[in-house]
């Protein structure tokens, strides 16, 4: 197909398809004439996983590119790719380790060890987890990193029903890859907004008039 | 406390305080002297969760601003508070309103109706969801907003929880508040981080050469 189609089925103009191949983001088309190129729907799956990534994930361009080499490189081995792909997805934590930072990190560390994940040393998500559990300090709560635990809970049961669904779909090593980056930015997405609507759900049966309210309502 | 102080037990240099004056973010001190003014441990709590907001949370500016303004407000609703603090977590989503977007947030709003969830009709984690929904179409999944339901299941006993545990630890009406937004930011980006940890975990038992893989490894 020529660009003007590439654009119009992944939905993004075509001066933009032209910045991502200029960007590498996007594989060049086979050139047919002097300015002119063939694109196949290879082309215009990755033009829609790139799109995901930056609208949905709101990722940078250095990231998605980063994450595109991940789902690119045939010989990281399968059960790396997640945290690299993670990695890449960051988020970028560069706070000075001053000595409630480092305290953290190793409660995290222990955290993580008790519950026999394996996850990588430098995984940002490690990073990320203690910088939670050092704001929850800062703002004066006196917590552990058990304060965690029902979340981990949560998480382990989500985490291992979507690794099983991405196993069961079959496909390439690529496809598999692909699955594991969709499933990270767009689930993760949908997660943290099910979570909200589902509190402000929560939050209008507990306070606001109604009946159920009632007998859970505390001074305001 | 003089400013120096302020600054130091919050872990923020002098400068930054003068900054989050000057915008607003920390209420004007009480003034001593001319070019001095004395803080109290109010200015001190609220200078860390301007700072949790902005280093856990990664809001803009603009956004704090809003976030606070939801803490001070006393004249909102306590069951509308979570959907305003949300409203101004953003996050901001100004896509054009194309048939598959639409389409999407019209299922979006059948899957929320069928669960019983009573959240603001322009809440942006309806859109969010909305748009996690489009990104997946887009991608080629033949998917309806059902691929969620897993989510809204373990988002729901998350809240359900969550808006008991901070209606219990009582407190001022600000306190309450207060809770609901570190509640909302801070647990937010610890979720995020087990989630990616746990699939790290889940994918490495699946994939790498553990005897637990064996059974479940397909080709590659």
């Amino acid at each position: 197909m020529r660009i003007s189609e590439l654009g119009r089925r992944g939905g993004v103009p075509v001066p933009t398809v032209k910045f991502y191949l200029r960007e590498g983001l996007l594989p060049p088309g086979e050139a047919t004439a002097r300015n002119q190129a063939d694109y196949g729907e290879e082309h215009l799956r990755r033009l829609r996983l790139v799109r995901a990534l930056l609208e949905v994930g709101g990722l940078p361009l250095a990231s998605v590119r980063e994450v595109l080499a991940a789902v690119d490189d045939g010989t990281t081995p399968l059960h790396q790719v997640f945290g690299r792909a993670h990695h890449a997805l960051g988020p970028r934590t560069g706070g000075a380790a001053v000595e409630d930072v480092l305290q953290a990190r190793r409660d995290i560390d222990a955290f993580l060890a008790t519950r026999g994940w394996h996850v990588h040393r430098d995984a940002p998500a490690r990073r990320a987890l203690a910088d939670a559990l050092v704001a929850l300090r800062r703002l004066g709560r006196d917590v552990d990193a058990e304060v965690f635990a029902p979340y981990a809970v949560l998480a382990e049961s989500l985490a291992e029903r979507e690794v099983a669904h991405i196993g069961e779909q079959g496909g390439s090593r690529a496809d598999l890859v692909e699955s594991m980056v969709v499933g990270t930015v767009v689930f993760e997405a949908a997660l943290v907004a099910l979570r909200r609507l589902a509190q402000e759900h929560h939050s209008a049966l507990r306070w606001s008039g109604s009946r159920r309210s009632k007998r859970a309502r505390r001074s305001p």
